[in-house]
């Protein structure tokens, strides 16, 4: 009783596997792992924001890496999170919020501190990408992009949801907008017609708070040390604040990249969501046939076919 | 710029409205919070077990309440459970696994502890319901019951999800399962066709991963207490289980809430799944429209409409 809970599938890997028997189903991850390398695309340093919290309780360091999302999306926000950066606006700053199932938010607890100058002001017409070229069909958006359906054709908050450009998104009609899956990164605001600066951040912590979508702008998300936002213990005041200075966690810096030295720079990549090992990584996401499984699903919502990521060189 | 996300929305409920203003719409919270007496449903002690951890480092104590499921769900398991719990089988055990964004995994970390006699051993057919009746048709599964398919029409897993006495579920046919979302409780196994013995217990802390349906046992859900087990340190093990001893948590004991004395005893209530202030609940999770909104998503997956629970006299 030792592995439980899907550890027999990857303690199969090491079972000999003798003629007579079928080679196990890989799962999604394996498939992933033996995807070639072409299939996987560089993260430049520019679009990853480096965020160091102050040590844990033992000394550990706690890093956070998050990656901005491309044109067409959220882009205002995104050039205002970058001159944040560029100003190391959000040193000293700190995780304010942690709400269980739903975000841990972080920025100037003493809403005090002033924003650099030249932040854009972002209408709310920014939480949608209008226009854009799906499936090969031209548009007035830019170039022509597929917006990658299967297999999760099916979803409760728009006519599809699919991948573009490495991204989770969905569509009604001509408009096309990021989603709020786990470990997205958006952007917090007061009342609507505020759209907020970017200087008040939050990552999805629990399941899929889609109503959000279009509500709240998507800039980005966590690919790595998520576990270091989503652990945190949870705020007792209203919404998980915390009510106490002393149980808000300290940011130390944070960083685009593309400012670190480049020894010092996290390298990562994310498999392209138009190859065929993308495709067959969400076919088995939608139907587990590896060991261990008795029934697959026949489908997946778009938040359970996380796009892998992987730090280079750590495979 | 205090709120923030969602704030400003139970901050409205504290505004003057002036007569010419149109009263707030309100949100989900505040739709159950407002259910008249008669559409909460007690649960019953035979109902709720009670998992208390070892304190946190601080001496605080940490209580996690887990409601069964009702028949004609997992009863199986749920027997061996009621049967481990009355020979106080848990106690002295530990939180072994914490693997971020899924579950957070219970049970004998020694895996040589004897298991109580008269175990049922549980088929892979129990995984689901049979020709349950629902939408007041007839079936040979028992009374008659009303599968509540609004406002999650539209799901990836199955034909039909919605609600049953209380409960998220899923139908093909005449097929009907308990789905896992965020908190419920399922039963670990190795390879199949094992099926466990409810000895090893997992509750989600993450997306509802939907492709374990049918696949385990759910026997539950976390009704108070989740924060506890879903801020865990997550385990840096295969899998998160923690590979050192000290890292796991300690269990002090578990009782079927029954067995405890009766000032002891914690209540709690689910809101109806058949009332109409469910009903109203739900069209709100899929629509909102309150302060702070703008966009009504004008859906829901069965697993963002979570069924309202309240213990008894903490309003």
């Amino acid at each position: 009783m030792k592995h439980l809970l899907l550890a027999a599938a990857a303690a199969s890997l090491v079972l000999p596997v003798h003629a007579e028997e079928p080679a196990p189903v890989p799962s999604p991850g394996e498939i992933a792992a033996a995807a070639p390398a072409g299939d996987w695309v560089s993260i430049a340093p520019s679009d990853l924001l480096v965020m160091d919290l102050a040590p844990d309780a033992k000394g550990n360091s706690r890093r956070v890496v998050i990656q901005l999302m491309p044109a067409p999306f959220s882009q205002g926000w995104i050039g205002n999170i970058r001159r944040l950066a560029a100003a190391h606006w959000w040193d000293g700053t700190s995780v304010n919020r942690v709400q269980d199932n739903y975000v841990a938010q972080w920025g100037d607890a003493t809403e005090k501190k002033a924003l650099p100058e030249g932040l854009a002001t972002i209408p709310e017409s920014g939480y949608e990408t209008s226009r854009i070229a799906y499936h090969g069909q031209p548009g007035s958006g830019g170039a022509t992009r597929r917006l990658l359906s299967a297999p999760v054709a099916t979803d409760a908050y728009s006519s599809q949801a699919g991948f573009l450009d490495g991204w989770p998104v969905a569509r009604k009609k001509d408009m096309v907008w990021p989603v709020h899956c786990y470990a997205m990164v958006g952007v917090g605001r007061n009342m609507s017609p505020d759209t907020g600066t970017g200087a008040e951040l939050y990552a999805v912590i629990g399941h899929a708070p889609r109503h959000l979508d279009r509500n709240i702008a998507v800039v980005g998300r966590v690919i790595s040390g998520i576990e270091y936002l989503s652990s945190l213990p949870r705020g007792t005041g209203a919404l998980g604040f915390y009510e106490e200075e002393a149980q808000r966690v300290g940011i130390e810096k944070i960083r685009l990249a593309a400012e670190l030295p480049f020894a010092e720079q996290p390298r990562f990549e994310f498999l392209s969501t138009e190859s065929d090992s993308f495709a067959r990584y969400a076919d088995a996401r939608q139907n587990r046939r590896d060991p261990f499984f008795i029934k697959p699903a026949g489908g997946a919502d778009i938040c359970n076919v996380p796009v892998p990521v992987r730090a280079v060189g750590a495979r």
